[in-house]
């Protein structure tokens, strides 16, 4: 079988031109202008992510969302039109801190009311600090439908980065599955629970090739997958990065999965890692790196290679073992035919289960020298026990033996407002018996529903030991990768069991990276310590979002005496819609 | 291949006290009391409507949902508390009229915002006439999902019925598609529309048989499906209605099809349709029946036949061409084991396209002597032209080349409260050209998409004419079951190609039938009236979801000004919710 010999762009000036146009992006022009409006409509359509035609969730016809690109100290505008049928909508702007404006965080339940359909929201918000960000559904398993895309932040007009390129891709990793979202959520929330399963397909910037390769004389990881039959202008082709030869780029890639921790690895080019999550590295130089979902990073690598061949970008699966075939993208050397696949294999994806790599990777990462430092001392010291445990049968993920419900009122409103009705106001416990045995299954499984919520006083250092354990079944321990909305964080160290005094000692004050996700590994404890800074109510959580769904995460609040007015579209709905209108009897 | 041979009722008394403890029904048992009150819970569940698992969307755990059972008088209040996690929804109550309670009617964007997630509304409502009635969905193709169930209005307490019966069962018809309902609705909205085609299966009470039978030897509509593997407690087990010979029984049949218009027969046993719509009828004797979508009869039968068989109640497509297995379900003497399968075939159903057979018993539906008469005159007449169109490649059903698009504020509250950027203040046209050929596809397929509002004076005698006509393929007109929605109209009779002067004088000001749904034939006309004398805005559709889907629907408003108070919460959304926050800025 021929490898299929034609492999175009899809996306060329023109139609960019055409899609800007099309899509309703309208950019302000003005030179020095730092106000960036968007107008969005949120639908499903049609698309064929991984060459299977499925229903997505679609921003202005665009699968993935459109691109946002602005500079630092821009304010974003995003007048965002719900134009399902039935289902409210909302946008996170992941790793966004939000300062001053927390209702415009995106998450249902938490900061706003969903948008109802034929109802527009208007997400107004600084983006303060350069980065690779990307935004998401955060409503019911909204990101899973395929409501993603990226959010590019480039250096004020005029500053330099600390690093040298000479043209930059982005490259937004997601996982596919073929049973729609609304499935996977009846799945999860049935009892016995019915898991989802490993994704079919692995998704760079939309595209994936479901059960065929174009890489199949010497697919690196053991399958046996048919070759693609492509005609050269499908939507599911993978990405070609056009590159010069001798040149260096900056790749920028974000992972939103639902569930796969990835690896990502471009054919015999090294890289080096320059930041994280918005937060610039002590540059490190890898042949592939990690990045589990909620996480971004951007590597600069140099074309530097053999200028005859292109080169796979491969991204497998990793921490679970992977049923699903690698994604690929394509780098291509200009000075070759773009119809020319690689000669060489793609990059083999690093053993799944070999955290002690894994672990290597995450105690790589440190601050650029320079980056702020943590507070030596914390204030308060909160232990999350991340188990998974029934409750009535149904299946569910508990931290501290809490499993989140979330409240039909948003809790910004709810506490700014005193609502206590809206929540239960007991706070959720502060850490878990010292005997609990994290090697072994749950001795008690029972855990019990909650939406308590952690007030964090204002101005203060907060540390988070988040502690994994064993799941329901014995031998089994999973990754988790939890993502703070409102705030980076230090991430001061990775051990293995449980956290102990002993630990303390090992904990990394010095250069520690800042981010907004950070991983725990299968049996041990991740340590974490960030200042509450920034007023509003804040989910932490694991970004697996069945995991979310099925009550992975806890709430802090701080300082929503500080919030300013909250624009009223976000109150509308239940208890704070309620006092809006009860002034009013008409 | 020898049929199954055991049949067991699904639904033992005990089971069914189970059923309402745990169901969460508690109906106030005190003798006298007029109110009944429910406590519901909508949620996607699993079950298997056709013996093949699909996700419905069931209340309390149960699909189709509870049934109600009140009588005359009483006042019904449910409280209705949506599970879903990302949807809103609204149950409509079928044919109830709901004087002085135009925001219990139960239909998003027009008498009630939208139940957000986890939030409950209270519908209360007076159920002022005996009657067969049923509830569904009325937002997005949420009836399409499974959202239905039946409501049973007896007569007073002490009051009899005109004619006897010694016992009485409820049968709700149903169409059910593999493909779930977002996806189906994702199709309707596609550019270019993708039709949902023929349903797979049709339910009685929930229950079909996909792609099997249990009456292969003796199928009558001339497939061969094989014989259904039972085992005797399977959900999608025929529904079985056990008799004692040589009695009378009342059957109340209640369609809420998607699309398919039904026929309904029970072997060699002959029916007296007796109530049409809560509404009695002049009795005549039939073998099958018709019946559309939004209809409900009631028949009498007498256990007459040989008592030592069983015999099969069937249902099949009419009015389209059948691509769906009969729906059966079997009539059991208790002289009999109710393990034996009727030994004769069930009924086959009519030729599809023998209208000429289905206006024959359209005709024969008369009122009751003594009903009430339709005043002489009119004092407004409104044609309305329904045409197949297409507006910017979107395939769309209009009325008077309108296609509704419903607003995201509920009429009922912007009209209420003059807010008139709600919807188009202009009103939708009274007719259409007189030259228009109804006989062909549209000369310009062109029609806008629209949303005003027909204001009907209160208190007068409105007269519709709806008009059929050709769709954008030649040779094609279809059936389309209109919905009036808070009244009762009287129809005064069906006519062949466009309504004209001549017509006039057929029209029956005599005895006409009150019913709330009624059909216009292919190239055909209805002629029906009404009195304005329900204070509200209120519906009038096709009753096939996927045309209002499209399009195929207009709304009459009339008396908003004497509706009284309506609850904050069927205006929480859009402009009214707007609106009710104005005054109070926290």
């Amino acid at each position: 079988m021929a490898p299929p010999n034609k492999l175009t762009l899809p996306l060329t000036p023109i139609c960019l031109l055409v899609y800007l146009w099309c899509f309703g992006v309208f950019m302000t022009l003005a030179l020095g202008s730092k106000a960036r409006h968007f107008k969005w409509e949120v639908d499903y359509m049609y698309a064929t992510p991984d060459c299977l035609e499925n229903v997505v969730m679609g921003i202005n016809g665009q699968f993935p969302g459109p691109t946002i690109k602005a500079r630092a100290g821009d304010t974003v505008v995003v007048h965002l039109t719900n134009k399902l049928h039935t289902e409210g909508v909302v946008i996170h702007w992941h790793g966004i801190r939000q300062f001053g404006t927390p209702w415009a965080d995106g998450t249902a339940s938490i900061s706003q009311c969903a948008i109802n359909p034929g109802e527009t929201f208007v997400y107004r918000f600084k983006v303060d600090k350069a980065g690779t960000y990307f935004y998401h559904g955060h409503y019911g398993m909204q990101r899973s439908a395929g409501l993603y895309g990226l959010l590019i932040v480039d250096v004020e007009e005029g500053k330099k980065e600390s690093f040298h390129y000479d043209g930059e891709f982005n490259l937004l990793l997601s996982d596919w599955w073929h049973k729609g979202a609304h499935e996977q959520e009846v799945d999860l929330s049935s009892n016995p629970m019915r898991w989802i399963g490993e994704p079919q397909s692995l998704l760079i910037n939309g595209r994936g090739q479901y059960n065929c390769t174009l890489a199949p004389a010497h697919n690196s990881n053991g399958s046996s997958l048919p070759v693609c039959k492509f005609r050269g202008n499908e939507q599911c082709a993978p990405n070609i990065l056009h590159v010069e030869p001798n040149k260096t780029y900056r790749l920028r890639v974000a992972s939103t999965t639902a569930l796969a921790s990835l690896n990502l690895a471009i054919g015999n080019h090294k890289m080096v890692m320059v930041e994280a999550d918005g937060n610039y590295l002590q540059p490190f130089s890898v042949n592939d790196f990690d990045i589990y979902s909620g996480e971004t990073y951007s590597v600069i690598f140099r074309t530097d290679q053999n200028l005859s061949n292109n080169y796979w970008i491969s991204v497998g699966v990793r921490g679970r073992e992977p049923k699903t075939p690698q994604g690929l993208a394509i780098l291509h050397y200009k000075s070759t035919t773009s119809s020319k696949l690689p000669n060489l294999p793609p990059p083999k994806t690093p053993q799944w289960n070999d955290y002690t790599r894994s672990k290597s990777f995450a105690n790589k990462i440190l601050a650029f020298s320079g980056s702020p430092r943590p507070p030596t001392n914390y204030t308060r010291r909160i232990f999350l026990l991340n188990t998974q445990n029934r409750i009535n049968g149904y299946t569910r993920w508990a931290i501290n033996n809490v499993s989140l419900n979330l409240p039909s009122t948003p809790y910004l409103g709810s506490i700014k407002h005193g609502l206590t009705s809206a929540f239960d106001q007991k706070s959720p416990p502060e850490t878990f018996v010292n005997t609990y045995d994290i090697t072994m299954p749950p001795s008690n499984p029972n855990a019990t529903y909650g939406n308590g919520v952690y007030k964090l006083e204002f101005g203060k250092t907060i540390d988070v030991i988040l502690q994994n354990a064993n799941a329901l079944n014995a031998n089994v321990s999973e990754i988790h990768p939890w993502h703070l909305h409102g705030h980076d964080f230090w991430i001061l160290g990775y051990g293995e069991g449980k956290f102990s005094k002993k630990d303390e000692k090992k904990l990394n004050l010095q250069n520690p990276p800042l981010r907004n996700t950070v991983v725990i590994f299968p049996y041990g404890w991740t340590a974490l310590r960030f200042v509450t800074d920034n007023p509003g109510v804040w989910a932490f959580h694991c970004h697996i979002e069945p995991h979310l769904h099925m009550g992975m995460g806890v709430i802090f609040a701080s300082g929503v005496h500080l919030v300013g007015k909250i624009p009223e579209e976000a109150l509308s709905c239940g208890l704070t819609g309620k006092l809006l209108r009860s002034n009013n009897h008409n």
